[in-house]
């Protein structure tokens, strides 16, 4: 067993990391990524991130429910933004997103040489961590972060994972570490913690505490998204 | 009081901050900044920080001590490396050093355009702290890691610094709350935190136990060393 689990603490370190052959494990947890498992779990059909407003608009009028966030709100004229509460059954089952946001669509985008891309958030924690302990390749956590920043939400993400899976990968680097430990300290109450963040004060401010509690649950999704020819699906179970 | 502090984490991340108008720290515990402390407390007359071994090269045969590090190792052909234990009085009192690092003297050129550039280390933490209070600007910690990854050590004397001043700053990043936590972690035993680390791992094959249990040492040294046209010099006390 010499699988090795890295975490990438923002897009920009990525050109410091190997991606190719790797497990990318896209993670933004207010709200992109927690949101995208909730529109699966709830039959959503696809979600196509792309990386630009105009993009997302370029998809109008074909079938498309279209999604788009900057600084953490709806961009005006779109159908809604990344709250999870936008993915909900009524909303998103046998639907095609587009959606695209601030950062993790971003990361989506910069992880594209990956072997594989799959979509982690508290939500799917549990089933995220068990297919990645039956699969081969190594592992690279990356951390959406805000506007390349390192954040404190996606690397608590990271440090679960890492917790989680620890006994089946023999290689770490400092920042599994560093964001493992910073877990263990925030593990039994994780909003408390996060009243210290920044991005999570600037989230209060917009009013989403009820999204902010909501991409804290653990374990209400067994929906694996995986980036299939530049598009997110529910992976199918073996 | 509206001062900000901001922890980079590498030097891959400096496009995401702000670096003009701002008091850049440069970090590299193990071993450049640590070394360039305790090289000026002993006397060392100017360090010239270089981007690479061939630079460093063209200073030969003009009076100065070369000093040339890569992958942890001194570089075939040079006086020293980074190593504090090559910055003893007998060896640099009154010396002009040229000094070339995998990390450290990467990460001071990268933050060329801050308002003042100073060196920090365990060495010298209260005595940065101590200057740092008495400025009025704001102030990014730089980490150099380890290749432009994320390490520890770096982090952890950030949290310090970060710790010892947050009654003085009003403003506090993602990185700044985690650096200081992980701080609080390991604080009294940074070196046992430190086994866990990957970049400690790869020095301790290296055999530089000492250099490692001399880096960690705290205020040992009173001097600043500061950036002025290219050099670094000890910063005349006031």
């Amino acid at each position: 067993m010499s699988r090795e689990i890295e975490v990438c603490l923002s897009p920009s370190l990525i050109p410091s990391y190997t991606i190719e052959g790797r497990i990318v494990v896209v993670i933004d947890i207010f709200r992109a990524t927690s949101s995208i498992c909730y529109g699966f779990e709830n039959g959503a059909e696809m979600i196509i991130p792309v990386a630009s407003v105009e993009e997302c608009s370029s998809y109008e009028g074909k079938g498309f429910l279209l999604a788009a966030e900057r600084n953490g709100e709806v961009v005006n004229g779109f159908d809604f933004g990344n709250s999870p509460f936008s993915y909900t059954k009524e909303k998103v089952a046998g639907k095609k997103v587009v959606l695209t946001t601030t950062n993790g669509t971003h990361a989506i985008k910069e992880a594209s040489a990956a072997h594989k891309i799959v979509i982690g958030s508290f939500l799917n924690l549990n089933s995220l961590c068990s297919w990645i302990e039956n699969q081969d390749e190594d592992v690279l956590l990356l951390c959406s972060g805000w506007k390349n920043k390192f954040n404190l939400e996606d690397t608590l993400f990271a440090g679960a994972v890492v917790n989680t899976l620890k006994t089946k990968f023999s290689h770490f680097c400092d920042a599994s570490i560093a964001a493992e430990d910073m877990y263990l300290l925030a593990k039994d109450n994780l909003r408390e913690y996060l009243y210290k963040s920044s991005h999570s004060q600037r989230l209060k401010e917009l009013d989403i505490e009820d999204d902010i509690q909501f991409c804290l649950k653990q374990n209400i999704c067994t929906v694996i998204p995986v980036l299939e020819n530049g598009k997110l699906v529910a992976m199918e179970r073996q």
